[in-house]
């Protein structure tokens, strides 16, 4: 996999997901009515990697030799090429920045390190040399997690982890792989195959993430309910820090004090390099059965979800889209099948349907089993089974909100997501409120944005509640979303919730983090850091602020 | 409950777990088989409270008013008596010193707040005064984890959390309940069944141990299988330290950052105090449905038990036990269950039977259908149903251990369990090192123990091992059994197991954690006791080692 491709930067223009290959091309109709409801649009263009003045690399003498003798002076790359692959993530801004070739950031240098050995020996050299390292796995933040940032070091190099891409063990007695941070999730799943197994993590960003990046993101998949999130994966972790490496986990869940993988699992690069994971696997299952259902409301059918996950009958994936999400996905997929989907609702006297996805992976006794104790309930709740067909097409499409992005980036639409998480008992006022400040801080000349959301991780206690947002992109559509952004996370601060339930903090969530773990928690992390990581070299300003202070939270409109 | 009631100190004699009305009475088979394997044995008999010479309390008098100013006068308790039912938990070695009435170690005095408040500002007045505090909960401990050691404390006392007693908050739609740390297991379920709900967490201990016990040392219920580890039911926690207050969890698993709950689960008291925890509950079964098994071997019936743990079939409480212990079993149960039990046996074929339990709890259909998907592999595998009055026996008689602990200590025997867990791959070595371990060193005269085993905590990835020995007690019974016990921990070490799957720490673990976790590991430990603890007064010597350098002076309460 070539390092452009790797970084989802097409040979031209700059700045897309992917190559023309994947390209999507909205119909007249999904057209029409974004027109409808959004006015007439300015469509933009994005910026070419030609336009971007990339700085000369500050990376000093001394270290570039110091590291090249670790990894191969091929591996420590200061080409324009390479460190504009690596300029930041896939958040809206990050993205909008690569369009409008705007404050682009880029690293001095890309280090390509090929074991834990090199790891640990760049780690040594670039403590000692105080050069900033940012752990770089599929680059997918959307959270500003992997933006090269120097803060007050001599340089910043991005640490690219592709080359630690074997899977090192695979146990079919304990049913656990152990694979190098940098193996992408395609290629965890292809090597697994070999043996029969599947990881079964599909977060949206699978066709780059790296098994490194969910684990240290506190990753959670699409199918997170039969599965378990990335932290429930985790059977053992590797880590290389400034101070020493760590090797945690024995196999089993313990009591041998806390558990310290907990540190590390969500770590975000900031006080040390994954380099290795060990995770459950499972044998691919015989059946994977996703079918959708349409439901009177989305409030009912909340309850209806809850009622079925604290029962133990939760499908694998569990996926409610709320009405406004609904209306788009049948925009989406033409006039017939929204045709007949309304009127299949209708016949169960429901105006506004909403969709419940529900995917049932394992063996066929099993699958058949389980879809057996869900369906009663979700017709006692009036739903209507829009069939496997339904089903199948959205997982055959999961991959695309990115290559949707794109699109939508390119008629004038400002697109952008954001998710949160939070008890059942407060899952209601958390969507009222989130939705509020996104409507009200993206109505732009009174035409109001489309805020639609659904939950798709849930567990007895709570769920997750993910948003998208389309409004008309204004002249800086940076600091249009960052208002917007900045009201939405303080209606989640609010209402208790948590800031990110698996998107993590990077350097977008940070303002908020001290009001969800206290100035205890805060100080827990810097002692964290401080003894693992004194110089600060590790991702600066993720979890622990970088020395040159992020800038407060701005404060709540009155 | 009365203190001594609650510390298991029966009125006399001293050192027994719990009065006369429990008291159980070995049968002449039982007896003639013990002498069978044992030898004629010297019974013992256990000091009374008046054999034990209590100093004089040390706690300095203005740290004695700053505490009664807080909670009470009389809940700063010097008495004698409240100080000796709080000389240390369980454990082999804490048991005999009462027994022996010999090192008996006392706080200078027992404080029992009454509120987070509390608590609070008393390990303010403990932390200003260097008092070194050790939180205890049930008394529970068989890691040597409630010992009272002052280290280089001007004075220790022990902070008995028996008044945070109430179900402080219930969630019914989120499924939580609010506990107060000194809850106990069975009030925690009064609490809840008050509304129709279960905790399910039953470890051995759980007629004493607590809501914050079963925090601070990671516990696991005979049912973790079905309910989950401790760990997985604490949704928030609230903790106390000497440096502020930590409330940590949202309500659901997220990715803003390391989850810092994990540092407080399992810190035994080392880090803070939990003095509140948020759980997820469940409704109370309409059906508990416990069957007892026996297999053709262990080491069989282990691969049965892994299929069925890996393939989503486990029941609800899953425990097999080895042909030592089932042996055991065997005879303890009556000569004609003896005799039923191996003529089963025989007609399958089997010589030498092990015992499998499985216990299912939930709706009727539910465990009707999960029940039927064991049978027919249990059957394949040669098992032999011995229905559900053996598993219903087992239940009624699941907290007996410490009872019988008692019956065979005054007979003369040496008897303590010790635990760990690794992958199904690693499980028979570690079965195999421990047990040599145990036998070769506690052979007596050429008279070996009797060493049995147990499985009784399953996961897709590994299992636990519980062991219990038997043997001639010799004349210094502590070092007799501190011996065995390092020989065991070392073969656990050697195998990379853990060294403790549910029993925590303590002082008795505490040379083997760093073999665990890693010099760094230990770094991290000791860093976050730094920050939170910073003149080491919490639970001194568990998690870090006791400071070695002489604190300051106390400065003058003013």
């Amino acid at each position: 996999m070539n390092d452009l491709a790797h970084a989802g930067l097409g040979p031209r223009p700059f700045a897309r997901w992917a190559g023309a290959e994947h390209e999507i091309t909205p119909t007249p109709e999904a057209l029409a009515w974004l027109n409808g409801r959004l006015g007439e649009l300015t469509p933009t263009s994005p910026s070419a990697v030609d336009d971007v003045a990339v700085p000369a690399s500050e990376l000093p003498k001394p270290t570039r030799d110091a590291l090249a003798a670790i990894v191969g002076a091929e591996h420590v790359d200061s080409s324009d090429e390479t460190r504009l692959a690596h300029a930041g993530g896939q958040s809206y801004r990050d993205v909008m920045r690569r369009r409008l070739a705007q404050d682009v950031v880029v690293p001095d240098a890309v280090v390509r390190p090929a074991s834990h050995e090199e790891v640990v020996a760049v780690l040594a050299v670039c403590h000692q040399h105080r050069i900033a390292v940012v752990p770089y796995g599929g680059g997918t933040s959307v959270v500003g997690g992997v933006e090269p940032v120097r803060a007050r070091c001599y340089a910043v190099v991005t640490l690219d982890l592709a080359r630690l891409d074997a899977l090192i063990a695979f146990d079919r007695v304990s049913r656990t792989a152990t694979f190098g941070a940098g193996v992408s999730g395609p290629r965890a799943e292809e090597l697994l195959a070999a043996h029969g197994f599947t990881l079964g993590h599909v977060p949206q960003s699978f066709q780059r993430a790296t098994i490194g990046g969910y684990a240290a993101t506190r990753s959670a998949g699409q199918a997170s309910a039969g599965y378990g999130r990335f932290d429930d994966l985790v059977v053992t972790t590797r880590i290389a820090t400034p101070v020493g490496d760590l090797r945690l986990g024995t196999g089993t869940p313990n009591a041998a004090g806390p558990d310290l993988r907990a540190l590390f699992v969500g770590s975000e690069g900031a006080f040390g390099v994954i380099t290795e994971v060990s995770v459950r696997v499972r044998p691919v299952p015989a059946v994977r059965w996703y079918e959708m259902w349409a439901l009177p409301s989305f409030s009912s059918a909340l309850n209806v979800m809850r009622t079925l996950v604290q029962d133990g009958h939760s499908p694998d994936l569990f996926r409610l889209s709320d009405e406004p999400e609904t209306e788009v996905a049948l925009v989406l997929q033409g006039r017939s099948t929204a045709r007949a989907v309304r009127l299949l609702s209708r016949l169960r006297g429901i105006r506004k349907p909403v969709f419940l996805l529900c995917g049932w992976e394992g063996g066929s006794e099993s699958v058949d089993h389980r879809r057996r104790l869900v369906a009663p309930l979700l017709k006692k709740a009036r739903g209507v089974s829009l069939g496997r067909k339904a089903g199948e097409s959205w997982r055959r499409h999961r991959f695309n909100g990115p290559l949707q992005r794109d699109v939508l980036l390119d008629l004038g639409v400002l697109v952008e997501t954001l998710e949160t998480a939070t008890t059942w008992t407060k899952l209601l006022d958390l969507y009222d409120g989130v939705r509020t400040a996104l409507v009200e801080s993206l109505t732009v000349e009174g035409v109001a944005p489309i805020v639609m959301a659904h939950v798709s991780h849930v567990y007895p206690t709570g769920a997750s509640l993910y948003f998208t947002v389309m409004g008309r992109q204004e002249a800086d559509g940076i600091s249009q979303w960052g208002k917007a952004k900045a009201a939405a996370s303080l209606a989640i601060v609010d209402v208790g919730a948590t800031i990110t339930h698996h998107h993590a903090v990077g350097r977008d969530h940070a303002p908020y983090l001290e009001a969800e773990v206290g100035e205890v928690g805060m100080k827990l992390l810097e002692a964290t850091k401080n003894l693992l990581d004194p110089h600060g070299i590790l991702n600066p300003g993720v979890l622990v602020p970088a020395p040159t202070p992020i800038p407060p939270p701005p404060r709540r409109a009155s």
